[in-house]
């Protein structure tokens, strides 16, 4: 097992890597506002994860290679110390990006060593604790790819991520309703595997009957959305929504465009022509709720998403490897893009489960802390990390977020 | 029936007039915050809703005095139209107060007159709009006194909204804990009075057992998590928490005051000596969540509190009449102080039930537009009025909200 | 002597008074924005000048009927102590215009008391202070009504001041330019009457030859400009003044408005049908700037303005008695509208002049802090106070400022 | 002459270049305010200057090698057209660095081709359009400095422009005072060469007599002032400066910090011992006038320092090479550090000469529109570029601006 989990740590790191080749050296800082984060701070920050809740613990010896980087790249661990404000992360120019290289083959190495220790007396501590900085740095891993994107997508020029093909076309089939029983259920996680800790205790809940869309909301559907005022008509929006709409002048879409009449839409490959067939993305949870009102529907609650996936086919190995845009939907007749196109919003306020319990010390903060005022979205998406997935994961955004790959699946009370 | 309706409406409508008695004519006018209005406002606005919701539509001769009410006193009906803004509703010296006693005046008549109309082909209708209206005034009646306490305590002279004594001294007794079996639980309205949407439909709700506090945490002890270092320690908050205490600078409740050493608290009555056996009053939601964290417990949900409220005594007529302040609790033994004295903080976000559906049309935008990002608060408070409470009232607000009569009731898992 | 200082006091306390006479008691506590002062607070801060410079010092028995006056009525003495802060006049329902009229009573017996006693040790100082004191409340009577007006006019009733007729139409003469030869000139004030400290000292200053149109800007040739785009071309304005008309918004001076496709003005009056021939008031420096660079011309120097004004007819008693709205200019041929219409825009920044020195303590205060970041106008306007006009007066705003009587006299190099 | 100016452009663009050289890749983003530029955006911004002014007007068949550039490189010429948002320059990660180096060579290349064009009928035009630009590039070599000091004072690891030492130890000799007798002066610039259009017309001012302290304040001086409770007394300040003391929280020059009880100051050459001999440096025009309050003294007018000036040293053509910090001063008996330590703020706002008239076009948004709110510094720094000074330089900046070399002479009336 320890080998298994070896080879984990060493893919998971290499992946934070690789993700960064296609990058020019002057990208590694960006940070187009605070709620992004630069990829070499990415880069950093997993490392330092691994620096501060295992070496610095467990490995005696280990001496950091620069002290300040406790708190340069402290992201929001109080029970740690200071952190570095975080709307100036784009602001560290140094430690280069080398330096930081530097920083995590040191790391590396002592982890390492750490991890053959097999006579440590904290043994199981460090290999949970192994396992959260593994799937930790795969979260990361998603948040370098929608940072970026929306970093990148300031500049006029509209950079691509990558050059290549999106996928091939197809068509997406007509929606479709899965109906679902409900009844007391059993919520949060099962089984012998990792999960986060706002995924336990399991519990039940009682659910009424509800029947959920197969497939996501598609581009084509959105904008037929917009052609009816969606935008410009209050009532089908929450209050609070709806001041976000004035407030923010949104019309459309995180990254839908228009140049010279024709319809576009930023992507990890550049500005590419919108298709009416693919999933809408990159819009916020006020937005999933307008139309889903709008579509005379509702979004789903996170235990009615969770009871139905837990009957579906579980996430494949393939999820989130080299694919930067979602696809196109197969036919109806089963769950579809469930983990591989875009989060989808649930109506469920992110909040703690019956008989939650944070982890002791700073490494308690991981997800009791937020919440309040977050929702939570579930699934996955196709920049989400190969092995990251599963049906009690949960995902949570502000109302107002939109720089995730998230999108909608409607949910209704039984017709 | 139809008397005992009118003789509400008169009650109602008599009141609002009467509580503004105690007033300077230069309070009227007073808004120290945009969350707050002034008691002119909220004269005119209660008004403007029994003439746009029926005698506008009802009564076809009707005129309203000065068109421009239409905008000058809607509050937040998009369906209706176009609203002055909120933040400057203290700028509107004119109608003056004697302006807004007409209009009162003028739109009783009228209503009285409707009233008498049993034969109008929307009888129905007007019935259950008349009572949704006095529901209406009876909220903004508490309102009027929440936001005047705000606006009077910016004032360096400390006005007093009346002379007199705050009741009684007693002694707190200690607190106990009253222990719920939960399980499969009817949750919402049931019966033939009035409710708000909000509070439908009754659904099933499944429960774990848990333990609520006979009475609210009092001043005492919350003076004793501040000396802890409540204010100081991160590991007490929720994230948001913990950001808006420091943009704010809290640190304790509200109105708590010192002058030359000696612990006030600004109230109705003006500035008084802080007592400890009083209930903590004036917090938020963060405040109450990061108070009961301390004390090892967590604050209940709605349905929890639902569940233990729908067994206890329901609120006594004597609610709300001639108390400004929240009085002492008595021995323990049973629920003590679930209406008369502070609003209790849920941990439980404001969200629909399930199957909810808003009214259609402008008077739909009562409720359902608010379930976002607000948290419920149960029972009532001194200044509720009089027959406006029940087990399933689900009132909300924001977390950062200090200005109700907010205070903490605690829960906790079994032991 | 004192005879005529202590008529002018009297006369001076009583205008005050009989300025608020139009008002309903609501308005007295209006303050629209924070660079306003509502009625009462000016009421009660002319009185807090006497109060604080004159019988604090001066009066050794002197009792203030609430110590906290001195803090709630101090507007930015530093020397004097903290003050309430500027945002929150409004908020002060308390005390009420009737305990502001007590105080304003209390002081005058006072300050008579004071008066007549010849034989008082400081009685130089006291005479120079209580002709400071009047010339600051003459001040504040203008503010009075610039404040007002901008309160006012925030209510979409739109409220007039006062019922009446603004005065007999007229045709403005055509524009005509006086020629000024310049040379070493004498700057500042001379003579033995009262002066404020930044008159001082006499100096000279050398001017090269200038021209001054006639008469101001009208309201015709102002709409020209918009016309023209003025608006909308930035060569035509500073580059802060640019950035401001983005920021702000402004298409037009503060108070025109157009309803149902008639052009209007918002007087003291209420709102009437926009004259051509009337001089436009309340524009900002920097569209009294960008007017003046369109029309091919500059604004003067206060210098300029001096060295014309010491040459024209000084101005009259009546100046700022019973008109609201500055009138229409006469033929052309000589300086018109120099004092009775609108304060007039120089290009000069507001800097000490060459050798000035403030007064000890916090008298001092009254000028000398300012002198960085305005812009000097000269002149006075319709509602500035008999006898409080002289051609050495330095009035001074921010060139953002638009709710003064503030207008445009053009200058040019000669041709 | 052409061999001259061609020399002079060649040269300009290379040290541009080479002021780079100690940087990391990851450098030539950084932006840590709206009012800094990223180094590479003025290497790319003094390029499309002489593309915009002079490629694209006179070089018929120029293409540039990117149309966007012209937008993202445009500072803030509205007469060329839109401009890329200032606060996002440090977003631009693409072009990279190698893309403007590209971008500058074949500008380059281009205007070598441009000036051997002898027989161009706009000749006259385009040569001094090539001094201006070269005047432009040397205007943003010093803005490189003061803005990348900036940008890297942010990072808590305090990196270094360059390593070395900052230059032999001294002693400031003895404050002491030259005096003038002031009189009809002539103001402005006189001469041949080249200068800006703010610097004309030459005219005549009147000064009186005045005196001006032979040498910069120093670290130790302005310690003094510190301590002696300077930013804590509103007394000592304009108001609009101590407004700026309270929203900022300014208690020392910028770049002073202590670390474990030693003082410091940051500089290029990192953060070193702090040094009571050398002129203080990075102070507002608000703290060099409350020093000077202070100090019993004044900060002098623009004309006073031009006149004094005119009459000392010109400016050597060492100045500003290879070194990034100010010197010491020597003894006292002539005017001492006029160009080579700190820009000295002047008490004068920044305005038109009489007679002044901006250029036509875009060109002539260069000066004049920002002669307003910003104050007059005269003089020169040590990261001033050779041959850039003269004594009829006008820099200029707002009050509250603390990113340059600025530091304070001071002034006094005769005694």
């Amino acid at each position: 097992m320890i080998e298994a989990l070896l080879a984990q740590y060493r893919q998971t790191r290499a992946l934070s890597l690789s993700c960064c080749e296609p990058l020019a050296l002057e990208d590694y800082g960006l940070q187009a506002e605070a709620f992004t984060s630069p990829p070499k701070w990415h880069l950093a920050h997993t490392t330092w994860f691994f620096e501060t809740f295992l070496l610095k613990p467990f490995s005696p010896g280990y001496v950091s290679p620069e002290p300040a980087y406790e708190v340069l790249f402290n992201s929001y661990y109080n029970g740690v110390g200071e952190q570095f404000p975080r709307p100036q992360r784009g602001l560290l120019s140094r430690p280069t990006v080398e330096e930081v290289g530097d920083y995590r083959r040191q790391v590396d190495t002592a982890m390492e060593g750490l991890l053959a220790d097999d006579t440590h007396p904290e043994r199981d501590e460090i290999l949970e604790r192994v396992k959260l900085g593994i799937e930790h740095e795969r979260q990361h891993q998603e948040l370098f790819f929608t940072d970026l994107k929306y970093s990148l997508a300031v500049n006029p020029l509209l950079p691509a991520y990558i050059r290549g093909e999106m996928g091939v076309a197809g068509i997406a089939g007509a929606p479709c309703w899965l109906g679902y029983e409900g009844g007391l259920s059993g919520i949060g996680y099962r089984g012998e595997g990792f999960c986060f800790d706002n995924e336990l205790p399991r519990h039940r809940s009682w659910l009424e009957p509800f029947e959920l869309s197969g497939r996501l909301v598609t581009n084509g559907e959105y904008a037929q959305f917009i052609e009816d005022g969606g935008y410009r008509r209050p009532e089908l929006w929450l209050a609070d929504g709806w001041a976000t709409v004035q407030a923010s002048g949104w019309t459309a879409p995180q990254y839908w465009l228009e140049r010279d009449g024709v319809a576009l839409e930023y992507t990890l490959y550049g500005a590419v022509a919108r298709r009416d067939d693919l999933p809408v993305c990159h819009v916020s949870g006020y937005e999933a709720d307008a139309f889903a009102r709008w579509a005379g529907a509702r979004l789903p609650t996170e235990q009615e998403w969770e009871l139905a996936a837990s009957k579906a086919a579980p996430p494949s190995d393939g999820v989130g490897t080299g694919h930067y845009h979602p696809g196109v939907a197969g036919q109806c007749g089963e769950l579809q893009q469930l983990y591989d196109a875009c989060w989808q919003w649930t109506r469920s306020a992110y909040s703690p489960y019956p008989g939650y319990t944070a982890s002791a010390g700073a490494i308690g903060e991981y997800n009791g802390k937020f919440m309040s005022n977050q929702w939570v979205l579930r699934g996955g998406s196709c920049v989400s990390t190969a092995g990251h997935l599963r049906p009690s994961y949960r995902n949570f955004f502000y109302p107002q977020d939109r720089w995730q790959f998230s999108g909608i699946r409607l949910a209704r009370d039984p017709q």
